[in-house]
């Protein structure tokens, strides 16, 4: 079978460079940030809205491809689990999903809030959120 | 910049396998299916047990990547909307995201309930809910 290649579609900018002190999930004091997406694609963003509560998809580049089992949130007084089973970055296919609120949208710029991904990941999608995820808020 | 490759780590068994036919979200009909892991990746799912809710990212490999705007729900009364605002298959990444409640877990076989992935689709990454409280495991 053809590989499966994955086009980024943009970039994050965002004052988070450093991965040690990241926050883990966005609801945990993460920055606003801005998506700056390839002109490419601007089309595909029609429809989408300050206010829109969204996922973002990025591809966790600094993430290890080749770690199965993790003590979660890196607490090593918890026994290891499997990476499904937790948020870990690192995973076969470091793609992070990140539920975050569209603030403004400036061009091919969308400013966001709560986004922990680092400075320079790739964006690679976008999609509304999952209706049972809307239904639980 | 190297290409960004998705490597799958299994693949969806499902008696869904006409695409005209199929469910478009897992909570409008969509059967029981399994999701078959590449022994391989066994590890990772350490920790996943029956009744879990889990989020699995497939890669959609009928989607189109060419295409930017459709009419939600291909219903052609509705304007136009770029796919960032919708959950259409067709987008420049096609990965899907299917919340499913996991059935049993047989080996590298787990049933899981309503996903509207066709037979065959390549099984990407499963990852816990995305809601506070699960995140907090």
């Amino acid at each position: 079978m053809a590989p499966l290649e994955v086009e980024p579609i943009g970039r994050v900018e965002s004052p988070l460079t450093d991965p040690a002190s990241a926050p883990m999930q966005g609801d945990e004091g993460a920055p606003d940030a801005w998506l700056v997406f390839d002109p490419a694609v601007l089309e595909a963003l029609r429809g989408v809205r300050p206010g829109d509560e969204v996922i973002v998809l990025t591809w966790l580049d600094r993430a290890r491809r080749d770690v199965l089992s993790v003590h979660p949130r890196g607490d090593t007084s918890r026994p290891q689990q499997g990476v499904f089973s937790t948020r870990s970055q690192h995973r076969p296919n470091p793609i992070g999903l990140h539920p975050v609120e569209i603030v403004s949208i400036e061009g091919s710029r969308v400013r966001v809030r709560n986004l922990e991904a680092l400075d320079g990941t790739p964006i690679v999608d976008v999609k509304p959120v999952l209706s049972r995820e809307i239904s639980e808020r």
